[in-house]
């Protein structure tokens, strides 16, 4: 069967008086995440989980932090090479879910805008590309407010070479 | 191809003295967890997996602790509505599956009422609803016994509208 | 359809001193996983991921921690035993995502040996079992080495009767 299954995890802390970028979006919040890049824990998650599915290393592997390259950059720059990388396999994106797990602030209005960035990038419809919120009830790190952590999971399918 | 992945992950504290809801069923113990509803955490994972699978958003939107209609509710009335968003979409659950991190009690005896309850709600078999569970070795805020978290998997075929 | 989803997660200690066994080799490091097996987090993960895709119970049902047989095991054998619990039910694996959770030793250099000691043991290639990393930026238990947390994340096929 040419269809295969990735999951990804990432985590950030937070800090006062950062930019917040969360989905490719700058998020207004008094704390933003912490990170060699934007630290967008969300679109991390995902190309960790399109890496994962493709078997194509992680994200740590192809975007170093010991790369001048890659400091304070654009996560949605990752986000399309990663389907650049995947896309020289044959390797096509079925679907995105994710899960933002962040005590504050609320994403909610913010979630329409970041599915439609996402989907842009990749080439999906925003049906393709769903972003879930939780908080964790205020335990643990991400309940005090010193991290986030986002989970993606993702399907891909294998094109036929003769479908090129 | 017509299969789309979903993932949920749920969180709640655990209080002295509380009904203790898991997978639809109440399982004995000195404490319990603590929420809007009434904090069945696997229930709410399953949802939001199936609304992530379907990307039509998740739990928090669609029964919003802002409502009086969804305090102290049965979350297995949750569970039944979430299935009916997704059938009107043409949705159909492949399996489930999912795990449970609690240090305690033991929910092994209860698993294959839970399976049966969550079954009978959705209208699949026993065997498609897998529920697992683990211990965090006494490591963070569920080792301490502070809270409780669940994560759930799920696979949705798209039936086509003229099979309907 | 004839696909089903599985994920597994799991914890353990680290302590100074100890044997640190990850993904089914022996990772030199200051700290060990602790566990009643030879702990190790990444082979759980995945035997729970199977399991959990054939809805066949857990990790702590199939090898007990009550059971003198299972003191010390190399996990291998669990996961060679698991791929045998699925087999029989006409289950073969798709393909295999895993993400571990630690903050040191860098992993990156034992990651080719690990994968190709799991598709060995499950009759994979490789290319079908991907390991990925990741630190929690010092964050909780893991972010403080007092533990590691690996997930799993498999697809499983399930073969008709008159193919076998
Ligand atoms: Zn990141
Ligand atoms: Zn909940
Ligand atoms: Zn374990």
């Amino acid at each position: 069967m040419n269809i295969r299954i990735g999951s990804g995890i990432d985590f950030h802390r937070l800090e006062e008086g950062r930019d917040f970028w969360l989905g490719g979006i700058k998020v207004p919040h008094t704390k933003g995440a912490v990170g060699y890049s934007d630290a967008d824990v969300l679109l991390h998650a995902i190309c960790d989980a399109m890496l994962g599915a493709a078997c194509l290393g992680d994200i740590g592997e192809h975007f170093p932090d010991t790369s001048n390259e890659f400091k304070g950059i654009d996560s949605k720059v990752l986000l399309a090479r990663t389907n650049q990388i995947i896309q020289k396999e044959n390797y096509r994106i079925i679907n995105i879910d994710s899960s933002l797990c962040l005590q504050a602030p609320k994403i909610k209005p913010y979630v329409q805008q970041m599915q439609k960035t996402i989907a842009d990038i990749l080439g999906l419809t925003e049906k393709d590309v769903s972003i879930k919120a939780t908080t964790t009830e205020k335990l643990g790190f991400v309940g005090r407010e010193e991290g986030v952590v986002a989970y993606a999971s993702v399907l891909l399918e294998k094109l036929e070479e003769n479908n090129q």
